[in-house]
């Protein structure tokens, strides 16, 4: 496939639980002329790329830029700033993804309260209030929007407002949702959400954009230890950002230059469609493959499915390693497989954002129509 | 600059302390189809990725992978991975970074002996077998192989020798000297090495590639506690990257696809030069360019400066920030400002990987004599 100079990547359609296929206009604006980190150009097109961050996190957060790595550093990104050795969370455990932001707080030096709830399920208003009233010292609730690994949407409406009432910081995890899902921080009251770029806004992975809120803000600010972190210290990251804290921008570390010009470009596409057009498109295709996938014998895993990520039981009497290997090496499509205890069990279809469209969800029932003959 | 939809960045020429600029070819390969992280293809990509930095790091260590995050992640990456709460380091603080690392290994818990020395001088053996005999305790000794800030290069031979005498790990900062001076991991004794993708290699920020020997992986399979950071811990990452420890390889976050397309072809390029010819190049450039200097009456701040990054002392009687402002606005040449304690005292001329031109070195000192009438 490669000689020593040249790369030659087969042009997949990506439906797997991300990345999602990239757009022509994405890949070009990633390869535009490296400029310096602290060029006024670049921080042009960075504070511009915040900006839009803004816009489709549905906040007026000042502190919203892309963290330099992918989804799980900002998932570290946000357990590292807000909690501090001997600090209690409470961390919804209903998948693979729940589970890793109770190991990351954990590795914070917080004790954690695990929220527990079947894999594909979701978690009640109820069942939150209850692990609010159970964990009084909590000083954060994390949880997932759009669990990746079992493809269960979590509600969040409600949630901000019994947080609030409780004195505890709402933490979200919008890998799967961003730019896919109805998703309001502001509205719903959410004070930190990282995000990765690969889902649903269809721009390569390596940035994981997070948005910190008023509270989270005061929470950092009055901090007792330094951040364990340095690469993602806050208090630092701020004043290259946003020029917060006083004296302008200071540079901290070198940010991933192209990157940034290849997720303003994917959210420029975001906004050109329309934020409501675009979730509503995922809504639309992700009944369309449901209802081709059910006609096909395929049951869903989750009770409520995510739009984004389809996770269906592997079907019964059929080797799914195999269907996913004739997929990729026929069809040039990619699905996943199940992922931890899931694994053998289950096959992930991604409906995300550029990924999402018509031509994709026949083409891979037709496909699959095909293999399970 | 910019339209809602496009960017257009100047085409700089990047002459500061990083990033230098990227080959067109580089930028090709970067936009290149994504394809996903667990695609064979893309691990074959990968593979090859690791084995070419082995050869530009001339090391065996199978342990040879790009951290997914810029130069400090790689850094942050190292010291989580060796170090404990508890443990005891010496880290060599000559400048910037130096006092970085100190900082980034007191964050992992451990006591750090400073082994300081004027900025812009670097470490003698003398100095080096000192302070590991006062440091009895001392795990890991970290030094910076080219400081950044000051422009001074450190001499690494022998120091691997001492460190091993006294069963102390040798951490090494390559940042800026990757691909760009001499440099032998194994025959020098170094235990762990960390660099950026965007100085002597010429590929965009993003990517950290990293190194670790055997010594360093006994020492984290030793470990009592788990690294605290979950991004950067290499005993989930190495299941990735090598698929070692057994089970083949482990999905363990969305590697950047596309910055290691161009991470690749950076690579290439730099062994299709030939590593020595390259390191000869920017020696041959670096006296060029410092006799133009000395000409117009600049003086180095270090005494033994680095090939790779030039620092001199701002003119006197000159506003250094409207020579970099005036370069930048007429010429499009990036230089770098003083950093830290140098800021408006000093200037930083980076020649590196692709920037590393008779043509660019010529023209900037053309641009500075006619900017210092």
């Amino acid at each position: 496939m490669t000689s020593a100079s040249q790369i030659n990547p087969a042009e997949r359609i990506l439906m797997g639980p991300g990345p999602s296929s990239v757009p022509h206009r994405v890949l070009r604006a990633m390869s535009a002329p490296t400029l310096g980190h602290l060029d006024p150009q670049y921080l042009a097109i960075m504070d511009e790329t915040c900006e839009m961050l803004r816009q489709i996190f549905r906040t007026k957060n000042a502190l919203t830029f892309p963290v330099s790595g992918t989804g799980m550093a900002g998932m570290e990104c946000i357990a590292t700033n807000l909690l501090e050795p001997g600090d209690e969370a409470i961390v919804g455990v209903n998948g693979v993804f729940g589970t890793r932001m109770k190991d990351v707080m954990e590795r914070c030096g917080a004790k954690v309260h695990a929220m527990e709830q079947t894999w594909g399920e979701s978690f009640t208003l109820t069942q939150i209030s209850g692990a609010l009233e159970a964990n009084p010292k909590a000083k954060v609730l994390g949880i997932v929007h759009a669990e990746t690994s079992t493809g269960a949407l979590q509600s969040l409406e409600g949630v901000g407002e019994l947080c609030k009432k409780k004195g505890v910081l709402l933490v979200v995890d919008a890998v799967t949702s961003l730019g896919g899902h109805e998703l309001r921080v502001d509205d719903w009251g959410i004070d930190a959400i990282y995000s990765g770029t690969q889902k649903c806004l269809s721009c390569p992975p390596g940035l994981s954009p997070v948005s910190f809120g008023p509270k989270a803000l005061e929470v950092m600010d009055a901090r007792k230890t330094k951040v364990q972190s340095w690469y993602l210290d806050v208090s630092m990251l701020r004043k290259y950002y946003t020029g917060g804290g006083g004296g302008g921008r200071v540079y901290h570390h070198t940010a991933p230059i192209n990157m940034t010009y290849a997720l303003r470009e994917a959210l420029a596409a975001v906004l050109e469609e329309g934020l409501d057009a675009r979730i509503e498109r995922h809504r639309v295709l992700h009944l369309r493959l449901r209802a081709g996938l059910e006609k096909l014998g395929l049951r869903y895993v989750p009770s409520k499915s995510l739009h984004t990520l389809n996770c269906i039981h592997a079907p019964e009497g059929k080797d799914e390693a195999l269907i996913r290997h004739r997929l990729l090496e026929e069809y040039g499509i990619e699905i996943g497989a199940g992922l931890g205890p899931m694994a053998g069990k289950a096959l992930r279809i991604g409906l995300m954002g550029h990924s999402a469209s018509v031509r994709n969800v026949d083409l891979v029932l037709a496909a699959l129509a095909e293999l399970l003959k």
